[in-house]
């Protein structure tokens, strides 16, 4: 057994490579478009589960999903102003079509607030129609200089919510909601204790009265922005002359909000819970929840094994749990260990000729790297079936505590500093809400502010901005992001 | 009830309006972008059905879902001399991107051979690897000249199988194994009843060896090709340099295949089972398989049959039936029984205050217009689990009777063109193989040839081509197309 356990984990602020890892576990690779990446079947089995479950609570929530054009009208992003000044340095721009030029050019969405919106006022009439609640899985292009797999990619896939509201209110609660739904996933499926907060201005999405985020803290101490949701106001139902009768036969503007989480999750997963040897996935979301690998040395022990192992994920997909043989006759057992533990399922089972013999299986819990020996085959797959719960609960338990362990209280500029150069982590500052100290803030910590959370908000004493020493209302949250 | 019968469907050749069918029916919207629709809500709900069943399907033969870049590089395309042929005038050209002229134009897919491909010739090393099996669900972007919701819009969603194998047999095996995946889902899940076959080299995809295709005749006596299937042979391997080493540790080039099909899945459903009053959804299909309609006069009724429809629907419900109550109060009963004929929901439940002191409800199903009136209460969810099994039989058998109905022999142009006029269908004609002949009968009888039959090609004797008389290897199948 080795000596990691969940909370030593490698030293923060090293940074992992996490394109050199996506690739060597099969994830991804790189296309030869530039910033582009191509989701090989194994990162996309991932996506699909996060899809599925993820897709499940928005339905609860009573949105439906639709599907919205790819190409938008330029003239329509630059209907609302600083939508388009955030978006349109990053827009990719189709000039030419079917062998011609086009008379205007067509901008491949970033985001399709803009689309949907000018949908909206076409079918959207009285206060009857409200809350009008839309949701759509998409592929959006957002032309970034740096890039990185899974966490900043030129295409990226997601999904994004987009619902009206007739009051202020309601479409404030309605993005409040979302974010708690996005929490509630990020917690029991992704097994991640995100942070979540108000962004400050500078930091809101273009065009959205408030923007509501989740901040993942990942294994070497940088922060991950892992979701936000915006509570969009009236600007765009302005620009796109989205219009209801209220219950007075007025017209009155609708409130939006908009909510979104892409393929950065699998980023956030991955560098949310790796260590040493490779990936751990929580078992919610890990394509092979169980890898059972066969130990012989003659043909006759191979088949008898082989046998045996083809049971047990018998036994195991009968449970609805994904489970597979590795059967692979070129490499060694040891090499399949190295190999699934970098691509971090959550359980392996070995069995040999011995194992037969006494009616027993080995396993091994990846995230602990802890080898478990004589585990009898009776009840196995119960056995089997809350391990894969006790993991899930763990990390999301290490997750939690790995933030709560790297949070802390920083008075002057050099602390904060200092403090994120040794481990990252989130520093709780006061600030006195200028975007110019902000700039400071970035300047000297590397730092930017994440969020500033709903209960400390409330609850902190004021202070004093630790750039300006202006009164600050309470902490904000600062990290080094990725 | 109605005097409709399956078999008595509206003349045949009149021309639905599709797009105003898909517009009424809420199934999906013009967008302000050219030739591109928004899939609203009810039409996207069956595209996820539609998704969900066949995805199930295509892993069961083990080919793995993965995603590849939106983007291509406009030197891919023209690697493939076929291919750029065919696609290159339809295609959406990104020149900018990031506020920048681009090195290198990149262009939308239009299909991902060549994208796919490229990634394929970095990782097919071996005979080991192969066969290599992938899917991809994407948008893709075509820019036609005439476009029709559903049937050929500017983007449009899909699935993409690619597949690579170290034979030309295994290819010709893998391209007819995925046409007869399609056509058992089509047959069991979306009740039509398509003809399969062969192209001939005019309609064959560009690049491929061989393209094989299932086509639907639609009740206006028009044929929509539903899906296709194509073995490539080497032609991608070689412009792409896709070898592996081959037992013998020599190098060679894969064969491959790519299949697909689209939204237009959803147009072949509305045009393949519609009738007078709008669509007729088969169950598998169908969003909503069950619409409850509460019948009351006053306040005190409303409560009761409002209770007895929310029972009756939760019951359904727990059997997994796709059940909903139309509770609204703002339209009357006759005006929510054409709503839900037109939106093809497969059966209607009627209760009103005397139904429930007799302990019955009204039935009707939406394929026969017909009404069963005094339906006992008791057993009801079982009885209309039947019902939606037989709904979607007699929706298959109405499919493939129409087909075989009206597929008839023509021996001259003169009266393939006659019987095309006044009720469509499909021409079996004798035809020599010349595309000087093809370009004639499509001239003369606005036909084209669908395909050539897998059976009819082996079995019927030899013929003369109705064209230029000359020996014709046995009939091939022609029609008037979408």
């Amino acid at each position: 057994m080795s000596n990691s356990t969940p909370n030593q984990a490698p030293a923060a602020t090293q940074n992992v490579d996490l394109s050199d890892l996506a690739i060597r576990a099969d994830l991804a690779d790189y296309s030869p478009v530039r910033g582009c990446m191509v989701i090989k079947p194994y990162g996309y089995a991932i996506w699909e589960l996060i899809q599925k479950e993820l897709d499940g609570r928005i339905k609860e929530c009573g949105h439906q999903n639709a599907y919205f054009p790819l190409l938008i009208p330029e003239s329509f992003l630059k209907k609302e102003a600083e939508h388009v000044e955030g978006f349109a340095p990053e827009c990719a721009v189709v000039t030419h079509a079917g062998g011609s030029k086009l008379e205007e050019p067509l901008v491949i969405r970033p985001t399709s607030e803009t689309i949907i919106y000018h949908m909206f006022s076409k079918w959207i009439k009285s206060w009857r129609d409200l809350p009008y609640c839309i949701n759509q899985w998409a592929n959006v292009v957002r032309w970034e200089m740096r890039t990185r797999l899974f966490l900043r990619t030129t295409e990226f896939l997601w999904q994004e919510g987009h619902t009206a509201h007739a009051s202020a209110e309601d479409a404030d609660r309605e993005a409040r909601r979302m974010l708690d739904v996005y929490y509630d996933f990020m917690t029991k499926v992704l097994a991640l204790s995100p942070l979540i907060g108000q962004k400050s201005d500078s930091e809101r999405f273009a065009g959205a009265d408030k923007t509501f985020s989740l901040e993942v803290l990942l294994r070497d101490g940088k922060i991950l922005q892992a979701g936000t949701s915006h509570h969009l106001g009236q600007g765009f139902a302005k620009a796109f002359e989205i219009q209801f009768q209220n219950k007075n036969n007025e017209p009155e503007y609708v409130h939006l909000t908009s909510w979104g989480v892409s393929t950065r999750l699998i980023g956030a997963i991955i560098l949310g819970h790796q260590d040493e040897s490779g990936l751990i996935l929580p078992p919610k979301v890990a394509p092979i929840q169980v890898i059972a690998i066969p130990i012989y040395k003659s043909a006759d022990e191979r088949e008898k094994v082989l046998n045996e192992c083809d049971a047990i994920v018998g036994e195991l997909k009968k449970l609805g749990i994904r489970a597979k043989v590795d059967a692979n006759e070129q490499t060694s057992p040891g090499a399949k260990f190295n190999e699934w533990e970098l691509k971090g399922v959550p359980i392996r089972v070995q069995i040999g000729p011995r194992d037969i013999e006494n009616n027993q299986v080995e396993l091994v819990r990846r995230d602990l790297k802890q080898k478990i020996k004589n585990v009898s085959r009776e009840g196995l797959s119960e056995r089997i079936t809350l391990m894969l719960d006790e993991i899930q609960e763990s990390l999301f338990q290490r997750n939690h505590s790995w933030r709560e362990e790297n949070t802390f209280e920083a008075n002057s500029l050099e602390e904060l500093n200092k403090r994120l150069d040794e481990k990252g982590g989130f520093g709780k500052i006061h600030w006195c809400g200028s975007a110019e100290h902000e700039a400071k803030i970035k300047e000297i910590a590397k730092a930017t502010i994440r969020v500033r959370p709903f209960e400390e908000a409330k609850s902190e004493e004021a202070g004093n901005c630790i750039v300006s020493g202006n009164p600050s209302p309470g902490r904000v949250y600062v990290g080094r992001a990725y």
